[in-house]
C-alpha cells in the first residue's frame, strides 16, 4: 500500500473527471479550474458535511448567504482597502516579478517568517543577505510596492470611482455586517454562530499548485460570537471541533498538526490563532488547511465605528451592553478537496503480480455511492430497474461495458464504495452481490434492502 | 384562506429572517440582498431538489461547476462581448435614464414587444408615437446607445486591456466549453446533459422588484446534448419535466403557464423556445420563471469556430461525426424562491375571530423540518435530548419562550411543517405530540420513531 505524491494526485484528478483546466479550449485562463462531474459531487459532499456539522448540528448556529458584491465602505472598515496587499518587486534584469515575503521565506528555507514586516524591513533583509533573483542570479530589484489583492469592478453605466466596487476577498465580512440583523430576526442570545459557504476572490500575483491557491475559491467560514472572557474556551472548543471534523472526513492524525501562531505572527487584536496544517505529500509537504482565530471584538468594533450603527449586544442576564468577541474557523473548500484526495489515493499491492489504484474516500464523500454493473448486457433491463430505485436515494453510476474486473477497477479509482453486480441468479433469488471497495469482500443482499443497506453506510456522522 | 400580494410577501421575507438588504448598516448597495438564516436553508433546499431531479435521477446527466472567471474569448464567441447589451437613453430634461425597449413595452401596455429591434427602429417608434418621459413629461430623449451588461475586472497587476476579464453573465458557456472534456472523461454517449448551479452577474441598469431581478444571481442551467433531429422531442420532454418539477415544489397549475415564443421573438438559431410563467401576485402579475430553449448547434458551433478545436461528436452507432443539438432549461434560484414564497404564504381564517399567517411550503423546502417545543422550561433537558437526536437528520429549531400557542404561530409563519411538543407525559409514555402545520391536527408518536416519521414526510420526490 503506498500513497501518491502531490503530482500524482493532480494527474489523477485531471484524468478521472474531477477537475478540468478552466476555459481549456481557449488555452485556459491562468489559475482557473473547473470542477468536473466527479469533482462537483465531491465538493458538494464536503460542503454538506461542513454545513451539517457546523450549522445543523450546533443548536446555537445558523447559516447565511451574503452577496459577493458589497458596499465598498465594508472593505474600508475591514482594512482590506488600506492593508490587504502583497509586497511586490521585480528583478530589473530578467523582469520576473516576486512577492518579497515569499522570496525571503524561500531563500531562508522557511527559517525566516517575514509576516508583519514593513517594506523597509524586507528591503533591508534582502540587501543585507545579498538575496539574488532565483531566475537570473542578478541582485538588482525594484523597490517593493504594495499591490491590493481585491478585484475591482464597476456597478452602473460609468467607470468612475463613484461606481467602483470589489469582489469580496472573504465571506467573513458579510457575516459581521449582518450580526445585528441575524441576532434580532432569529432572536439569538450569546453565544451563537453564523456560518457561510461561498465564493471569494483574490487577485493573487503568485497563485499556483493546482487548486491549492486560486484567485477564485470557495470558503466555509463560521463566526462564533461569545461573551468577552469566554472566548478562549470557545477558541479551544473550535480547534478541537475542526480537527475532529477533518478526522471524520478521513484525514489521519499523522498527517494533521495544530500550529499556534508565534507572538510576532499573531495579529495585534487576536487573543490566539492556530492553523491546522496537513501533510499534502511531496513536493508541497505541510501546508495550511484551516485557520482558527480568536479575533476579539476587532471586526464588530471596526464596523460599528465606520457605520455609526451600534453593534452592541444587550445581555439579558447581566443587563450589560457590550461588543461580543468572535472565534473564526475559516477553511477553503478547494484545499480540503486536495487534502482528502491526497489522503485517499493509493496503490495497493493485491498479489505478487498485481496492484490496483484505489481512492479510499469515506463513503459520505464519494461522488457515487454505488455503481450498478450487470454481469452481462442481457441483464440490462433488471440492472436499470435497480439503478432507477437507487438514484432516488443517492448518486449512482451505471456501467455495462468491459469485463467485470475492469469495471471494478474503474470504480476503485473514482472512489465508489459499493459495486452492485446484477447476475443471472438475481431474477431467481431477488439478490445482488455488493462488492466493497476497500476490502474487496462480497456480500449478497436482497434488492429490497439495497438502498437502505448502502444508504446507512454512506452517512456523514 | 387568502393569498398575499407581492409586497406582503416581500415584507414577510424581510421580517422573518429570509432576506436582508445587502450591506444594510452602510446604507446598502443598490439591488443587493443577503439570504438570512431561513432564506439560505430554503435556497439550499431548492438547489438540492433541482440537483436531485435534473442530475442524480437522470441517468444521462452529470453535474459541473465551472469558474466564474473565464478566458475573455469565451464571451467573444458566445456573442456577449458584441451583443449582450441594453439600449439606454436619457431624458434630456430630467436626466432620468431609461431602457428604450422597456419604455416602449410599458407605454404600449405590453402590446408591443421590441425584442430584436434595432436602435433605429426603437427611436422611430418613440418619435412616431410621441412617447413622453414618464418622469417629467418631456419628449426629448438622447439617442439610444448600447451598454454592455457584463461586469468587467482585471486579473493581474495592471489595469490594461490585456488583463481585462469579465464576471460570467450566465453559467451556460462554462458547460459548452467543457462539452468535449466531460464527454470523454465520463465516456458519455448522446444524448446526455450537463447541469450547473452557480452565480452569474449582469450589470443591469434597471434591476428591481426585490429579488426578482438582481445584478448578482444564482442560475440552475442544464445543457442537454442530443442528435440533431431528436431535439424537438427532448425540448418537449424538458418543458414537461420543468413544469412537473415546479408542481412538485408546490406551485399550482392555475398560477403556471407555458408560453411559446412568437416567431419574431425567437432567436434566429432556435428551433423553439418556451417560457414557463408564474403568477407572482399583484403588482407584478405574470412573470417569466423558466426559459427552455432548443438552441440547435449554435453554441457549440460558435466555440468550435472561435477556438479552432473540433467539438464534434463521433456517433459509434452511425459512424458519423456531427455537432450535437442542445436543449437548455435555465432558471434563476432567487426568482424561484419568490415563486414558492408567493404561492405558500396565506392568511387563514380559523374561526370567526381568529386568523393565522401560515407559510405552506412543501415540507422538503421548509427551512426547519421540525420545531422542538417543551411545554414547560422544566422539560428542557428532555426536549434538548430530542433536539440532539433530530438535528443529526435534518434542520430543526428549538423554542421554549412564550405560550405554546404563540410558538405554534411563529412556526406556522416560517413554514415549519411539524411542531414536536414535549410534555409531562413524555417521560412516562416515551411519546411526543406532533402538531402538523397545515391541518393543525395532532398525533402522538414514540420518540424512537420520531426522526423517521418526520424524515419520510420531508423528502423531495
Amino acid at each position: 500500500m503506498s500513497q501518491k505524491n502531490f503530482n500524482e494526485v493532480v494527474s489523477h484528478m485531471k484524468n478521472y473527471g474531477f477537475v478540468f483546466q478552466g476555459s481549456e479550449i481557449y488555452g485556459g485562463l491562468a489559475n482557473t479550474w473547473d470542477f468536473a462531474p466527479l469533482g462537483v459531487e465531491l465538493k458538494n459532499n464536503i460542503k454538506n458535511a461542513w454545513w451539517k456539522r457546523f450549522i445543523t448540528e450546533q443548536k446555537e448556529n445558523v447559516g447565511l448567504q451574503s452577496a459577493i458584491l458589497m458596499n465598498p465602505s465594508v472593505w474600508v472598515a475591514s482594512g482590506h482597502v488600506g492593508g490587504f496587499s502583497d509586497p511586490l518587486m521585480d528583478c530589473r534584469k530578467c523582469k520576473t516579478r516576486y512577492r518579497a515575503d515569499n522570496l525571503i521565506e524561500e531563500v531562508s528555507h522557511g527559517e525566516v517568517n517575514p509576516a508583519g514586516w514593513s517594506n523597509e524591513e524586507m528591503e533591508t533583509y534582502i540587501r543585507e543577505h545579498e538575496i539574488a533573483c532565483p531566475g537570473c542570479g542578478a541582485r538588482d530589484f525594484t523597490p517593493i510596492r504594495q499591490f491590493n489583492l481585491m478585484f475591482k469592478t464597476f456597478q452602473g453605466v460609468t467607470e468612475d470611482a463613484k461606481n467602483e466596487i470589489y469582489l469580496r476577498p472573504e465571506t467573513a465580512q458579510g457575516i459581521f455586517v449582518n450580526f445585528r440583523n441575524v441576532q434580532r430576526a432569529m432572536r439569538k442570545k450569546l453565544p451563537f454562530g453564523i456560518g457561510q459557504i461561498g465564493k471569494s476572490f483574490r487577485n493573487e500575483i503568485t497563485p499556483g499548485n493546482f487548486i491549492f491557491r486560486t484567485r477564485e475559491f470557495e470558503q466555509m467560514e463560521l463566526e462564533f460570537f461569545c461573551k468577552p472572557g469566554t472566548d478562549l474556551e470557545w477558541f479551544d472548543y473550535y480547534c478541537k471541533t475542526c480537527v475532529k471534523f477533518l478526522e471524520d472526513l478521513g484525514l489521519t492524525s499523522d498527517r494533521l498538526r495544530l500550529r499556534a501562531h508565534d507572538p510576532e505572527e499573531l495579529a495585534h487584536y487576536s487573543n490566539g490563532t492556530s492553523d491546522i496544517e496537513f501533510y499534502f505529500g511531496d513536493p508541497i509537504g505541510w501546508g495550511e488547511l484551516w485557520g482558527i482565530a480568536d479575533r476579539t471584538d476587532f471586526d464588530l468594533k471596526a464596523h460599528q465605528d465606520h457605520s455609526k450603527q451600534s453593534l452592541e449586544y444587550f445581555d439579558p442576564e447581566t443587563n450589560e451592553k457590550y461588543l461580543p468577541y468572535v472565534i473564526e474557523p475559516s477553511v477553503g473548500v478547494e484545499r480540503l478537496i486536495l487534502a482528502v484526495m491526497s489522503q485517499a489515493l493509493e496503490d495497493e499491492k493485491i498479489s505478487d503480480t498485481d496492484t490496483r489504484l484505489v481512492l479510499r474516500l469515506k463513503p459520505c464523500l464519494a461522488p457515487y455511492k454505488a455503481a450498478v454493473l450487470p454481469l452481462s448486457k442481457k441483464l440490462s433491463a433488471q440492472a436499470n430497474e435497480i439503478f432507477e430505485g437507487l438514484c432516488r436515494e443517492f448518486p449512482v453510476t451505471y456501467d455495462e461495458a468491459q469485463s467485470i474486473g475492469k469495471r471494478y477497477r474503474r470504480q476503485d479509482a473514482i472512489g465508489t464504495p459499493f459495486c452492485v453486480t446484477v447476475d443471472f441468479d438475481t431474477e431467481k433469488d431477488g439478490c445482488v452481490t455488493i462488492r466493497e471497495r476497500d476490502s474487496m469482500e462480497q456480500v449478497r443482499v436482497p434488492v429490497t434492502q439495497l438502498a437502505s443497506w448502502i444508504g446507512e453506510r454512506c452517512r456523514f456522522e
